[in-house]
């Protein structure tokens, strides 16, 4: 673990067994990061549960940001009520209160309340959800997983120069090989958007000197080996995650590596947002936190936005030292 | 397995490691199932040499087509080559001379070769492929796995047609529950094509009294249960299978119950067609054998065809015990 304080604003009432899981996932990650601040978004009753059950030390690093509107919302539909908490948890890393924040609601909610709060970086038409997945030489890192659906050649260029630099930023992997996923790995193989976008890569500058290794296989996603990045959209990368969870399910665990993640990084917006699996358990909450503080003492957000916009700081790793002075 | 003799074409050049892994494959196939003959399409060195190996009993079971065009064609690479196979195998079952065929060769070219020779059903734009996963719960039929890569909602609807029909047909599921996959289940989950599709899934009749679901999630083709059918564009279901198929040999293993298949039947033109995958190994094509000795013993193809065009056979078992008298 990093060192440095990390202060997540999470969302109590996103995922579909909140707020139990979340609050259960909350104080796991607590007692786990000793140098974890969390702000509770969401009904004051639940954040007290919370509270109630840590030790003084932990109480310490809790703060509780009683969202109003849950309380008048009673009669609303859960997802109603969990919107306002995104959006209040967003708010807060807006105003500085929160580095960086966590939500096991909507996918689509948690997008559309970062992108219009913290504003979309200026190249970035739909922010892109990224997964990072273990695999035999390292993690693969694999988006979108969800963030927007429609295949299109341009999106699918913007998400391996994304990916590029999230590979070296948030996994210190030199020069990434950068993949985009098709039914073939010869030239030519896929569907038109595929096709399209192939030849457009062949030639892209990638940042972190990252290289273009041409098409790969649903297999170098769960596998790896081939590719450090693997680029496809949204509604491919979102089925596909959740179909190898399910054959580690069937197979009676996941490998000794790690499973699939079930949280994943929101790129493309101005600020650190982790978005959790709808379905999500107390341990995938507190590795969603987890990984929201790691992206925050690493300044992924920052170090990636700078990438993109051609500035990129000379040494990524001061980025990280300074987090212990904040 | 089904009594019944079953005449199967095997293309000796199709696949990665051809002819080694065909020869191999297909001397394990003749071996284990005593009803089976071989019709091998290819060079007669490489036929020849698998028959050797074989004691004379199951020595009268192989019969050999040697493809003239391979020998003039030793300079040309070795898709080319294996296309005129191809090409041979498939008019072996339009002139009678074999009941099915099977490929490792490349999928594009047996599509393309079998829907020439043999001709598609009438309703079928694009001929679809179909991969049966082991589940939980029985078989998940997913499909399309490459057969046509660009999603249309027509082509979903259409396959959600045959996959019920495969479904009650090769696997007697009793009314056949099929989902439409996506990145939710909840009605508006998923890109334009899902969104477009759904809807008239939910009024389209079904045959075999299958019912639609409504939109299902990766996790539903790697563990089933919530749906027999799964229906996807073949960009998708490629992915897919490939990414299940990779995570199974990260955990280990697959699961007791089998792994994701490396085979998998051409449904929409008239006559049994088995594609393997490209890197099959011989365990693979013994295995694409073997299910086109099963598809044929139940008379799928024609079944599902008579299935589609509203004159279904009253009872499919009895397609089956014609089998023993051919």
């Amino acid at each position: 673990m990093e060192p440095g304080t990390a202060r997540i604003a999470v969302d109590l009432l996103g995922g579909d067994d909140a707020p139990a899981v979340v609050v259960d996932g909350a104080l796991r990650a607590v007692r786990a990061d000793p140098d974890l601040h969390l702000l509770l978004v969401g009904p004051s009753e639940v954040a007290d549960a919370l509270i109630a059950a840590l030790d003084p030390a932990q109480r310490s690093r809790i703060t509780v940001r009683p969202v109003r509107a849950a309380v008048g919302m009673a009669d609303h539909p859960s997802a109603a009520r969990a919107e306002s908490t995104v959006r209040a948890a967003v708010t807060a890393i807006r105003e500085g209160t929160a580095d960086a924040m966590v939500s096991a609601g909507s996918t689509g909610a948690t997008v559309t309340a970062a992108a219009l709060s913290l504003g979309r970086w200026p190249e970035v038409r739909r922010p892109a959800l990224v997964a990072s997945l273990p695999a035999v030489a390292g993690p693969v890192v694999l988006l979108d997983v969800g963030g927007s659906l429609e295949p299109r050649p341009a999106t699918l260029v913007r998400h391996a120069v994304l990916g590029a630099a999230y590979a070296a930023v948030a996994h210190a992997v030199a020069a990434p090989r950068v993949g985009l996923l098709s039914v073939g790995v010869e030239a030519g193989k896929g569907d038109r958007v595929r096709r399209a976008a192939d030849p457009v890569l062949a030639s892209e500058p990638l940042p972190c000197e990252a290289r273009y290794v041409g098409l790969v296989e649903g297999y170098d996603v769960s596998v790896g080996a081939r590719a450090d990045v693997v680029v496809t959209d949204g509604f491919t990368g979102n089925v596909l995650l959740k179909a190898i969870e399910g054959a580690y399910e069937m197979a009676g665990g996941p490998p000794a590596g790690g499973g699939a993640p079930r949280a994943a990084a929101l790129l493309g917006v101005a600020g650190t947002v982790v978005v959790c699996h709808g379905s999500a358990g107390a341990d995938d909450v507190a590795s969603g936190i987890a990984l929201a503080a790691h992206l925050w003492r690493r300044r992924v957000t920052d170090a990636v936005a700078a990438l993109l916009s051609g500035s990129a700081p000379a040494d990524h790793d001061r980025t990280t030292d300074e987090v212990a002075t904040p």
